[in-house]
């Protein structure tokens, strides 16, 4: 889970929010997607918290406002609950949380996506900022969680710098993280 | 209007918001474009639901909350008011009445009529979910609505299916519609 | 700053929005940006209304309704703000301010960054109509100034024509504005 640099781990919370996954009715593959992705594209030491949730909005919220608050994750992503079904409202629930919204994230994993399924329009993720915790809405299956983490995570580490969050470097035999020059 | 296969046709809620097509000023070829566009598009037995209104936000809200929640319509098309003038207010009037927005359809429209003409960002056009209806919002001309179309529609049968509502199939001669295996 | 053919420039607002050019600890480079890429991109004579302020909200968006409302500037430009760090706030003060939002410029402005850096992303830059005004946000380095207007000011003499501003035509020989046979 962890690689070699730093000492003391960076927290990230990775939750997946799925009815069934919380249900125990399905095993969740979004957070270990997520985790195995993260594996490769960062060179600092992380840990990840996990959590599964239900699709509910408070709950999401509560957990999304309790990692970027109280556990020090300067780095968030969730998988689940972007779609247009009765259930899925991880969008609203991120929105709800954030002080300010980073509209190009879902922009862009959009597009990514579009280049594997036509239905990549119907996902609404969307990415915010809360305080010093950037939050990434990443969709359900481990490979579209890829596709879009391979999409925008360049743009990550230069991201957590701009809200005062750790510093993440990545493995650049994955990804080339960008900063500019200030 | 119709075809094979079904023989209750599916209603399909098409919505023309101009001010000079409703006082007569002017023909409407944005809902007969739309009809068109689907009678090539679309497999199943469907049966449009036509009206022409003003760009008027409280009837545009009206029309759109009766074609989803009274009329079975679980496709609306608009046609008209979602560019930059004073009275342009389809968009507006679409997100008052969604429980979700669905703003890959907004980006993706933009995107392949930005192919044709560098004015193509001036639309404002969305989508939404109200219930078991997915509402997009489509340009005024035939030729800009059958590029929307073509871009998007291979991912609205799976929305319709996602949000409970009835079950449309394409003509693949003209839209191979996706549904991923669940 | 002006050119030919008109006797009376029309103004546009050019608003630096910056906490280190307004107390001096910074040379403004992005308003001078702005104005050299209209300086080749305009035909129409025109004359720059140019304001440096703090990333304050109440101060950015009192600076937009005065250039809009009182100044007659169908155009006005924002340098600076549009990030995620904590003190960028230019795009909550442009929606703060405007009647309706033009979703389609902001997302092709990050679009056409992106082939130039992938922290492009990050950028929150949007664009509204307020009366008869078009405020779009660039942002805050010249290079991507650049890149911004080139890429949608082929679009912005029809969207002023549409809310009832003044005439721009552009220089042919840097942009071509596209005005639609109506």
């Amino acid at each position: 889970m962890t690689k070699s640099k730093t000492t003391i781990p960076f927290p990230i919370g990775i939750v997946t929010v799925s009815d069934r996954a919380y249900r125990g009715e399905y095993e969740d593959k979004g957070g270990p997607g997520i985790i195995a992705a993260l594996g490769e594209l960062l060179e600092t030491t992380w840990q990840p918290i996990t959590i599964v949730i239900p699709d509910e909005k408070a709950m999401i919220e509560r957990v999304l406002v309790d990692l970027a608050d109280h556990k020090g994750c300067s780095l968030i992503l969730t998988t689940g609950g972007t779609g247009p079904a009765l259930r899925d409202i991880t969008p609203e629930a991120t929105e709800m949380v954030c002080d300010k919204m980073m509209p190009g994230f879902g922009e862009l994993m959009r597009t990514a996506s579009l280049q594997e399924v036509p239905t990549a329009i119907l996902s609404r993720q969307t990415a915010g900022i809360r305080g010093k915790s950037l939050i990434i809405n990443l969709p359900g299956k481990p490979s579209a969680i890829r596709t879009c983490l391979d999409a925008v995570f360049a743009a990550v580490p230069y991201c957590i710098d701009l809200i005062g969050g750790y510093r993440l470097d990545t493995n650049p035999a994955f990804c080339k993280a960008f900063r500019p020059k200030a």
